[in-house]
């Protein structure tokens, strides 16, 4: 028999916090996963979209190669996925188109493709014809098309079900807690809670944060590391009765809005989702306005289909758009946050660097060195002469 | 004592065969009223305007004055409702703005003043300064308005939850099953179970069918009488947040479609309602889009207030959109369906004219009686020389 592996809690039952306990779980530390409401923050919401091209912006190069490190594993994680879980994450592979709708939606839509050819990222152009083709049922006035057909796309519920349980399975144990740290000379020693419930503490060899947008207020933190973490709230909608309307995702330009339609093999549509500088979770009337206007544009159809359900969530933002990772000053805690838009693309690459960081105290994931989670913490100037030893 | 009353089985549970088994309870009937899910009907989905002056429409002159006898009668059921059960029906007496957007939802707005004044009924036209003044918040474009202060409006929820708590109190009995009609000797004598529950039958003097859309389809009623009775989706939204923010009810013409606008006390907004051909009760893209096009048009803030619930229900249309009511040529039958649009505003007429017809056998409510059950159906005729006696 091996030694017990080091003992690890985790903070927070996101799709990232679920991956990098499942990961430390199946290399046999002793996981304890903290979150009461495990699966139901953004990862709850997200579209499933894992488009690191697609989401490709100028001066992002850095958080372009983490896309891609983590979108070259995200194949192998959903087989391992399954395999742990028995619950398929609906892995597809066809592909995302960009469309637009008027001349200045076709001006953003071949901006993108100048970025796609400035990376040498493989995509196509379609002529109105090879639209139609491949997407009969988008509105015939859609003039612009990009094929790119290395962007996959994931059920989210499914990803975020597998991962509990698989995590199960491998022996991560759920805590529906709230946590705070717990520091003793100078370390992170475990967590203790901090909600309602009757006093409960865990000691641990590290704690992993990964709290999303609420991981700068988890009790113990702000001492330690600035996260300089925003909410921005996303709306989303899945209506049903969609079954082959689409063969692939669609980032769709209508007009100056933006929207992305998602087909899923339940027949159900998603479409998102708005991106608001807000820290509530309700669906409005304009996000529900826009959304609908934008996709029933694009895609006619969607007046016909039926409202599952309308939720909202906050996306944990940060200044870089990229993530918070790695070490602090302080022994005891690696950070896994500020995952913005991309949580459910990097989860596979940021489960890795976690477990190597906790079980190895390196990694070889090098491209998560510009998103080191200390990077907006201030270095602390001396206030007197130090002291002679 | 006295002689206990006759027993009366009503059919359907919305607001008006809950206003119907009330007043018969309340008159001594000892009464049964058989539904499933009572309430939860197009009761459920109602704006709960009572505006007769603003339902009406040309050719509709006979609709209309049944709609004014009922109109004067509500504050009185108002009154008792509440005395009855506790819960007040949230009766507003603001009355209604009519408003138009455009220079063609102008004429729309004139035409409906145009029949107010050949009706001899009251409504002030209002400046575009009396309009800022009356309805701050609406759009600084609206350009046109009707004040008609006669309208009314309740709470629709309140009144159901209202019409079960008093007929509870009153001593009707809810049973919560489907019913068919018993027939013997040419008379209908009961209701029997056609659900998939145990069997159960009930006898009794007189049965009320009051099953709104489903009523026609109710086991032994096609026999007796022909309801032309069709399916009129509607879909409607409640949004939280608008305290404060519509002093009237809003009946709004935005660039030619309709939409209405309905401030509870609770601080909700109601929008309603879609007008639809169609028997389904889902939530459409559509729909949706559509109710919040019109009404964030007309009252920009709408785009600020959060999603309550969005529901579809089914109205009972029928060919001249009067009501169908009274006896049929098989004694033992009262019929009170078909209310189309009008089901909350005619509930208090309704109600009395079939407690009039159930227990004195005759009516004093002379306005309802162009609106005989009878009316669609054929008079059969001989197919083959009658046979001397």
């Amino acid at each position: 028999m091996s030694p017990p592996g080091p003992r690890v809690v985790v903070l927070g039952g996101g799709v990232v916090g679920l991956a990098c306990a499942w990961s430390l779980a199946r290399r046999g530390a002793d996981v304890e996963l903290w979150d009461p409401a495990p699966g139901q923050g953004a990862s709850h919401a997200a579209g499933g979209m894992l488009a690191p091209v697609s989401e490709a912006t100028y001066e992002e190069e850095d958080l372009l190669a983490l896309a891609l490190a983590s979108h070259a594993r995200w194949p192998d994680f959903a087989a391992r996925l399954e395999a742990g879980s028995d619950i398929s994450p609906d892995l597809h592979t066809e592909g995302a188109l960009h469309v637009g709708m008027d001349l200045d939606d076709a001006r953003e839509v071949w901006r993108t493709a100048d970025l796609l050819e400035r990376y040498s990222l493989p995509y196509q152009r379609l002529s109105s014809r090879e639209l139609r083709w491949v997407a009969p049922a988008l509105a015939p006035g859609a003039r612009t098309a990009l094929l790119v057909e290395s962007d996959l796309w994931v059920d989210n519920r499914f990803v975020v079900q597998g991962l509990l349980a698989a995590s199960a399975r491998a022996g991560v144990e759920l805590v529906p807690r709230r946590g705070g740290l717990v520091l003793e000379d100078g370390r992170v020693v475990g967590v203790t809670s901090c909600d309602h419930g009757p006093p409960l503490e865990s000691r641990c060899d590290t704690v992993v944060l990964a709290s999303g947008v609420d991981s700068g207020g988890v009790p113990g933190v702000a001492e330690l590391v600035h996260l300089p973490l925003r909410p921005v709230k996303g709306q989303i909608l899945r209506m049903s009765g969609a079954r082959g309307l689409l063969g692939h995702t669609v980032r769709g330009t209508v007009h100056g809005d933006h929207v992305y339609l998602i087909p899923r093999a339940t027949g159900e549509l998603v479409i998102g989702a708005t991106s608001e500088e807000l820290g509530d979770t309700q669906v409005t009337g304009r996000g529900l306005l826009e959304l609908l206007r934008a996709a029933t544009t694009l895609l006619p159809e969607v007046g016909e289909l039926t409202l599952v359900d309308a939720v909202a969530r906050l996306r944990p933002g940060t200044p870089d758009n990229g993530p918070l990772l790695g070490r602090v000053g302080t022994p005891g805690l690696v950070v896994a946050t500020g995952h913005f838009r991309h949580g459910m693309l990097l989860a596979p690459v940021t489960a890795d660097l976690v477990t190597e960081l906790v079980l190895d105290g390196t990694t070889d994931v090098a491209e998560a060195a510009p998103f080191a989670a200390t990077r907006y913490t201030p270095t602390p100037l001396p206030l007197s002469p130090p002291t002679p030893q």
